[in-house]
Parts: C-alpha cells; sequence; structure tokens
C-alpha cells in the first residue's frame, strides 16, 4: 500500500514514523515543500532570545534518519500544488523548478498553516517578519544582528507575539505592540488580562490595541508604519495576527471544508473522501467543551493528529475525542495558561455562562516566597457543566491548568471539580488548591 | 440548635467556621484538648528547617478571632473522655482538673490522630519527639537550639520523616534514617524511589531499613538507639513511623469503626449514629479508584470534611465521593507525588494492574535547563482504567500530579487519559506531556 504524506512537520512526521513502525513493509512518500522537517517550531521564540544559541538546535530529527535509518522516502523541497482524487494522485513543483507526480493508496494532508501578513504596502520588504517556519527564524535571527535592530514593532498580541516580545526584550531591543482590536487580550478575562499588560509595561513594552495598521514605508533604513491615530517607527515588523490553514488544495480537490476555512475531518481524522485524511493546522477538531468543530492550530494536537490518521491508516481504529483548546505561555515572569472556553464562546454555543475572578497564592500559609496566583472560572448555569479556567501568576500555573483541561474531558460539573483529591504539600500550594478554591466560589454563584 | 465540635484543629475549625457561615444562630462549641488551634501542621517541617523563623507564623487564625469576631465558643485545654449517645452529652476533663460536660443536638468528631511512638524502653525522655501537634513543632525547636542538636536518628522513612531529614540537614544536623520495614518506600516502584535514595544518599543521609528497634538509652546526654544488627547515635530521636486515629472515645460510644480503626462514616460523613458526625484523621474515606474504605489522614480531606459534615448539619446534602489518595512532598531538590492505588494495592482490590516506568524531561527538546521526570503509571487489564501514577524529579512534578488525580476522579480508562489536550510550551515540558508519554507507553502494554 502507497501511503502519502503532504506535508513535513509535526503532523505529517509523526504519521510518517509512527505507520512506519506500525506497517514497516508500508509505502511511505512525504513531500515537504520546504528543506526543513522535524523541528520545534515553537522552541523558536526562545531561541531567538538568546543571541549565542544556534537555531538549529531545534531540529529533532534530520531529514537523513528519516530517509535511512526508518526508511521513509522523504522528498523536500516538493510543493504540491494539485491532488486528484479520482486519479488517487497529487503532483506539483520542485524548487528547482521540476514537475513531479505521485500516487497514492492512502493520503494524509498536513501541510500546516500560514502567518497572515497584512495586505497593505511596504509589507513585502524582506525586514518584515512572521514566525512560523524554521526559515522565519534563522532569517529573523540573522536580522537582528546583521542590521543590529534596535527597535521592532510586534503587530498582533497573540501567545507569539507575546512570546517575542519577551525574547526581542531578552536581547534589550526595544519593543512596541500594536493591533487593530479594541480589546488588550479578549480570549481572557480583564482582571487577568490586565496582570499581563503590567507585566509588560514594567518591561517597557508600548502597548496599542485598537489602531488599524495602514501602510509601512521605509526612510533611511528605518520602518514608518503608519495607523490609525498612531505611527511607530523601527528597525524591523513581526506580523503575529495568527495564521490560516493551508487548505486551498484541499478546497481545489472538492474537500469538505469547516471552521476558518481549515479542512473538515472526523474523528478518525478522515476527509469528506475516504481515501484522505487531514490533521494539524490545517484541519479542524472536535471541541471537547461544545461538542462543535472548532480550529485550533496548537502543537500536541498535531502531533496527536498524525498519530491517529497512521492508525487509522494502518488499520486500526482511532477516533480521537476532540481537543479542550489548552494553552501556555509565559511572558516575561508569568506563566499564562487556558483551557476550555470563554464566556462569549460559551453564549454562541447555546450555554448560560457565570464566571468568577479569584486571586488566591501559589504556597500554603506562612510559606515563604508565595506569589499571587490569579484565576478565572467558567461554568454553565444550565447544567452547572464546568466550562473554562484561565490562570496567570509568577509561578504554578503552567501544569496546574491541565487538573482543568482532564475535568473538561470528563464533562465534570463544577461541584465533581471541585470535590478533587489534588496534591498539597506547603511549598506548592495552600491546602485548598487555588483550582479548588475557585471552584468553591464558583459553586456558590452557581447554587443561587 | 446545638452543634459541638470535638477537636479544634483542620477538620474542627472548618466545620465551626462554615457552620457559623452557614447559619448564623447555630449554636456552636469547640472543646479541644490543647492550647492550639488552627494552625498549619503540614507546614512545621519548612518552620524547623530555618532556626530565625518564628513556629508561631504557622497560626492561621488565633482562638480570640473564633470567639471573638465569629461567635465560636471555642474551648481550648478541654479534653473529651466519654461521648454518651444516649443523652447526648459529652464530659471530659479540663488541662487544670476541673471536670466539665455539654450537651448537643449534633455532634462532629474531629479528634485527629496520635503519633505512634515506639512502646520500647527509653521512649519516654523529652528528647524523643514526634511531629503532629504545634507543640510538638515548639518543642523540636527549643530542644535543637538548647541541646545543639549535632546528630539526630529519625525513625521511620514516611513523608514526615523526608520532609524533616530535609529540614534537619538544612540546619547542618546529622541524619541517620532507620525503620524495621525491608523496603526504602514501599508505595512507590523502586526506578522511583531509587532516585529519592540517591537524593538523600548525596545529602549525606545514612538509610537503614530493615531493622527493627529494640531500645533506647542516654549515656553522658546522647542516645544510644539498639536495633536489630545495628546501633545508632544521636543527640535527638524522631519518630515518624506513622499516626493512630484517636478514636476511642468513638469505639467506647460504641460507633462503628473501620479500617485501621478509624471511625466509620458515610459519604454525607454520618457516623453509626445519626446525630453524630466524623472527619479528619480520625475517620475514613471511600477511595474513589476502589469504591471501598480506605484511612489516609492528609489535610485537604480533613478540611473538606469539615465542611460537608457542617453542610449536613446544616441541613443541606452534602455528599463526598472520596479520595485519590493524592500526595506530594519537597525532599531536597525532588518533588515527590503520587494518586490512586499501588499495584499491590490494585491486586488486593481485585484488579489485574500493569505497571511502566517512563523517564521523561521537564521541558522542550533543546530547552535549557531541562531535568529528569521520573514516572510510574499503573492500569487495569480488565477493564483499561487508570489506577494511579507515581513521579519523581527535580521540577514540574508537584501540580503535574493533579491531571491524574483529576483522571481518577473521572474513572478514565488509560486510553481516555492518553487523549486528554494537556498544555504545552518549551518553557514547561515536552509537546506531549510526561503523563501523556507514559499513558501511551502503558496503553501499549495494556493492547498487548
Amino acid at each position: 500500500m502507497k501511503f502519502l504524506i503532504i506535508g513535513g512537520d509535526a503532523a505529517g512526521m509523526s504519521a510518517a514514523s509512527r505507520a512506519k513502525r506500525t506497517m514497516p513493509d508500508l509505502e511511505i512518500t512525504v513531500l515537504e515543500k520546504t528543506r526543513d522537517v522535524s523541528y520545534s517550531a515553537c522552541g523558536m521564540p526562545y531561541n531567538i532570545a538568546e543571541p549565542e544559541r544556534d537555531i538549529e538546535e531545534l531540529v529533532v530529527r534530520k531529514a537523513s534518519v528519516f530517509r535511512e535509518k526508518q526508511g521513509i522516502n522523504l522528498l523536500t523541497g516538493h510543493e504540491v500544488t494539485l491532488i486528484s482524487p479520482d486519479t488517487k494522485k497529487v503532483s506539483g513543483l520542485t524548487d528547482k523548478g521540476n514537475d513531479f507526480e505521485v500516487s497514492y493508496d492512502k493520503l494524509f494532508i498536513a501541510t500546516g498553516g500560514t502567518p497572515i501578513i497584512p495586505d497593505l504596502p511596504g509589507f513585502d520588504h524582506p525586514g518584515v517578519f512572521a514566525l512560523k517556519s524554521l526559515d522565519d527564524g534563522r532569517r529573523i535571527k540573522t536580522y537582528i544582528k546583521e542590521k543590529n535592530v534596535k527597535k521592532a514593532i510586534i503587530i498582533g498580541m497573540g501567545y507569539i507575539g507575546l512570546e517575542m516580545c519577551d525574547a526581542l526584550r531578552n536581547r534589550s531591543i526595544e519593543v512596541v505592540m500594536v493591533k487593530p482590536g479594541p480589546i488588550f487580550l479578549p480570549w481572557m478575562a480583564e482582571d487577568l488580562s490586565d496582570v499581563i499588560r503590567s507585566e509588560l509595561e514594567s518591561h517597557q513594552v508600548n502597548l496599542f490595541p485598537g489602531h488599524s495598521i495602514q501602510k509601512l514605508s521605509l526612510t533611511d533604513g528605518r520602518f514608518s508604519l503608519k495607523c490609525e491615530d498612531l505611527t511607530l517607527e523601527a528597525d524591523m515588523i513581526l506580523a503575529a495576527i495568527g495564521i490560516t490553514p493551508n487548505s486551498d488544495i484541499a478546497q481545489q480537490a472538492g474537500l469538505g471544508i469547516s471552521v476558518n476555512d481549515s479542512i473538515a475531518v472526523n474523528q478518525k481524522l478522515m476527509t469528506s473522501d475516504e481515501n484522505i485524511y487531514a490533521g494539524g493546522d490545517c484541519a479542524d477538531a472536535f471541541h471537547v467543551v461544545t461538542g462543535q468543530k472548532v480550529w485550533v492550530p496548537l502543537a500536541l494536537r498535531a502531533n496527536r493528529a498524525g498519530w491517529a490518521a497512521a492508525d487509522n491508516i494502518c488499520g486500526k481504529n482511532a477516533l480521537l475525542p476532540g481537543i479542550a483548546g489548552t494553552a501556555v505561555f509565559k511572558v516575561f515572569d508569568l506563566e499564562v495558561a487556558r483551557t476550555g472556553i470563554t464566556e462569549k464562546e460559551a453564549i454562541e454555543f447555546g450555554f448560560d455562562p457565570v464566571g468568577v475572578a479569584v486571586k488566591t497564592r501559589s504556597r500554603a500559609h506562612a510559606h515563604p516566597g508565595s506569589k499571587t496566583i490569579h484565576i478565572y472560572i467558567i461554568g454553565d448555569q444550565k447544567t452547572n457543566r464546568l466550562l473554562g479556567v484561565q490562570m496567570v501568576g509568577n509561578e504554578g500555573v503552567a501544569h496546574r491548568i491541565n487538573a482543568a483541561a482532564v475535568a473538561l474531558h470528563g464533562r465534570m460539573t463544577v461541584e465533581q471539580f471541585s470535590e478533587t483529591d489534588l496534591a498539597y504539600a506547603p511549598p506548592f500550594g495552600p491546602v485548598w488548591d487555588p483550582l479548588l478554591t475557585s471552584a468553591n466560589l464558583l459553586l456558590k454563584k452557581l447554587k443561587k
């Protein structure tokens, strides 16, 4: 059987390796557009933060390992431009300008996403970056060094924008952040996002939400970014306003399309064509809280989708229940985490949400070094189900969120979650874990 | 209505405060044997570790606050010696030698536990300590200072023994640990307990499991502890071989008794007498994994039991599902955590357990500062349920265990747990969280 994979990043290479382990005789071909496969994309901001670290450290497994040790036919520099489901063939162009055509029995589309760059004058300059591919990382690192960048503008205030803000400040580069939307972090309760805003401001980061971007120009090697009511100057520009799923070839092939133009897949990762699977940043998923389709491009989901698609192609029956939308990032001295849905999303999906903000401590009463933990927890007044948790603090946030994520998978009520037996020792938290304290308070509000 | 509480520590004072908030007119009396109420018992080792810290810092709320601000009739120095369920009265003796008698409509027994001191010659010396009450903490701190203690013997290798070992080493006191049982940490997989053993040894702690204790003698102010095949010398002795539930008065009153002589209660915390509730270290609980009765004296459980008993006494219907046996402690640079049951316990309760030991990393590929995390995960081959997780590492253990604890409450299978959406960012873990890696490996073993 011929198993063809389009895309050699997290989802694609996970699928290739998994399928090869399960069925060593499977004929596996991977077509990757760039020259890079299997690297830690999420590690890039942390690597960029440190000039002396080599960005090639982020390569997890070299192409040669996949080819020689695993026996996977990995073709880099191969961009697929057409999928023909009727003839079970894909075709495209290599980076050397040659046409190619490959046939398949089963196809896995793992084309990932493309960062959004404003479609405005001046944004085609080489000093304008996004951060998605390893090559983006390389180019940013080289540019900062060669141009001796002193000031950067980050457009967007999402996870990557904030991680890159931290990275650039670590290199003493002045940072301003700007975005069209009026709210700093719209997915987060204001009590918590205010904590992050203060942290950024205490690191001399200027934030300008609510300014639409109009034009970028370059004078004497310095960018001038014209926004609504504002003009900002800098040596480099980072666009961090999100990505779009690479679903064009899937759409042209007539496959079903879903939320945010992602490729629609079922719990088996199968598209509307039974011989074609899709996973990772190009495809959708089910949300365990809403039960509905959602598009959340995150790394674990991509790896897991690769495995599940491979398992199904190898004749197993792997069903992915879905995602909880769990995420964590570090920004300066803060850990920021979330899982589940926001109140706004809850209303859209027919819940009757109520939330409470709680300020509690990271260590026990009288234990030295205790820090504040801020939690926002959301429950449903109709069913009493836990819907989501957000958390910000200097310590004890990153892994704590996972208890709430598991509760969402278990479709627990707030009461059930409040009754869970969480670990306690004075260096790690109060007797009542911050999550339990927040659940107890939410419970009171739900019972009213 | 007269609500009487025996015991003024975690369970008792939680119940008193909770009941008073719910029903301000309730006539609440608390009878506490000692002079101390509401202190962080678990904080004592960490306080003892630092000579300059005042142990009175551990008092969470003073007796006067309960009396004057909350209107609770709190009587310290009142030891109850008899409960008379027929007449609904309790009687006893004050520490000034006066008899007392108090009547009740509803009674909550929160008498806690008593540390076990070997019933052997020489153990009645004031240089022999256990660590349970705040007064124990005070006396240990004073003794170390006044006698200029240079070397201590800790009998027992449980949580408190290990925490106290760390505390004493922090004060440059030489420590040897001895116990009769042959296995260092019998509740932990050997791959993991070996890591803790090495940590102790690297801090110059000598461990002597498998030596029964025979006699303690004192010569020229120095203890000599005679054990089987071994004689140890030291300036002080700490007995940390566990506690027994204070259930004597409950037994004498004819109440039902359970595991380890703890007081039997139902999910409402009600004893075999409908007017008498019990909770905290003196009472039993249900285990969420086995569904059976268990006796695990831990702080969160005590606080929660106090609340639930108060709620039921105030006419609410509060049912506690039970405990998962989640615990965490710090020993030197290690975080040690567990939840659920061991393989040995699993066999006793009719499961068909299988476990795997996994060594993984605390941070992502190529992220600096990554440490090893050791996990042991146990599942049931009959039902595929997750049964327990143990974890040891320098970071990322204490809160990570809670995700597994919530999965146990949700009665998840190993597969369901392996599919949960846990948070990922390079500073906090690999893409596949160590818990997921361990669940994935266990899943393979279960599917065989």
